[in-house]
């Protein structure tokens, strides 16, 4: 991984952006695991969620072959950032070196990773509870970035992940602020979307709220929109969001 | 590998009929390989070819992480079938499990691969003969299909790779036969997109043959037609391609 040649560009904050995009607003992504009997490597499709510092969450059953893989190494690589139309080596993509770590369901952070995960993938609360689906966060070590032919970085967590003492104060009223803006503030969301995101069709909700950003969603589709600076304060939310609404009305006329 | 659960079912001919249809008609695939210092998993999209009985092909960088990975194990897996619209999940795909197989310039293989590979994917005509540049053939011994939530199977590689006296003789004449399709029967060849791959929009062109069938595309679109039985006899391709032709047009009215 760590091995330097003359087509790895230097880290520079467009990278760095574009990698926060990726681990943000991937819906789903291939993984590849271990197999248990002599480490084949094993590659699949898997829907993909995010803590609230960024760090990708995936929904899995026991019964599954990837599954067995990242209980008996916990090694695992993701990558995300799907093709749309058009040549597909053309889009940008990046690939996650991972540990893979199993959350207990008593765990403090299950029913945040289950909140999370469930405002993203409403359809996966068909099984979300069933006794073999468990979570696990895929806990960066470092990441190869593709942002296109022939251009290439390779990143470090610190580069992506979210690091603000406002991490956990916005997980505790996450929940109840996403509520809020979907129940109180629906005008300030579609404005979001359409002018913001350059959503064109579609009904958009807010799914997360992160120090770095928030999520929308509209069925299976996912717009990432990262604010200015990370927040560093709770209290900085409620003004931040308020001010984008209103320079994006702003910027319509 | 070998696994066996409830949740796998009997391989059926529509199982089978589903392999054949991913692995032939995938442009592109994420690629899992083990990396050579400590033999951690690596994704990676690639763009996908198959050589005449198809097996998957890929057009690798000696540069890249990928190419180390599968230079220093031959174990790969690499997961066929993009998702289009809607719920990933819910999209068929197919996990190969390989052994990559390096192809010398010198070997008897390479001009056909690499003809094959830049009749799918004529961009790559830019760095195909890049010192570089070489192919691995990725040849299956193993497959999981997942045919969307619930429907999995285990394959083996005779369930999906062609067999037939036929295959070795449609590659000597697949080049000319190609070119005389898309030069002298272009309508025929149009016939076939519009009528039995059901593509309403594009200007479609042949660009491989093989003993099962044979693929059109246009752009970056690529449309896998099968036909209703193997050739088991080089000299049946002229008759079954106008047989096609004529049933197609005649269903048209």
């Amino acid at each position: 991984m760590a091995k330097k040649n003359h087509t790895i560009r230097e880290t520079d904050d467009e990278a760095r952006a574009l990698a926060r995009r990726l681990v943000s607003s991937s819906r789903h992504g291939s993984l590849a695991v271990l197999l248990p009997q002599g480490g084949h490597p094993f590659a699949s499709r898997t829907a993909v969620a995010n803590d609230i510092n960024r760090t990708p969450v995936i929904l899995v059953s026991a019964l599954s072959e990837h599954t067995a893989g990242l209980s008996n190494d916990p090694r695992v690589s993701l990558l995300l950032g799907e093709p749309g139309k058009g040549d597909p080596l053309a889009h940008p993509r990046i690939t996650l070196q991972c540990q893979a770590e199993w959350i207990d369901r008593k765990d403090d952070r299950q029913a945040r990773l289950r909140a999370r995960f469930l405002r993203r993938h409403p359809k996966s609360a068909l099984y979300v509870d069933f006794p073999d689906f468990a979570f696990f966060r895929l806990n960066p070590v470092s990441a190869s970035l593709n942002g296109g032919f022939g251009k290439a970085y390779h990143l470090l967590p610190e580069d992506f992940l979210i690091k603000s003492a406002a991490v956990d104060p916005l997980a505790d009223l996450e929940t109840s602020a996403v509520k809020h803006m979907n129940n109180d503030h629906a005008d300030a969301v579609a404005v979001y979307a359409r002018i913001i995101a350059g959503q064109k069709t579609g009904k958009w909700s807010m799914s997360a709220i992160d120090a770095a950003g928030f999520d929308l969603i509209s069925g299976d589709r996912l717009a990432r929109i990262e604010f200015d600076a990370v927040l560093q304060d709770s209290s900085r939310l409620a003004p931040t969001l308020a001010e984008l609404a209103k320079v994006a009305r702003e910027s319509q006329g």
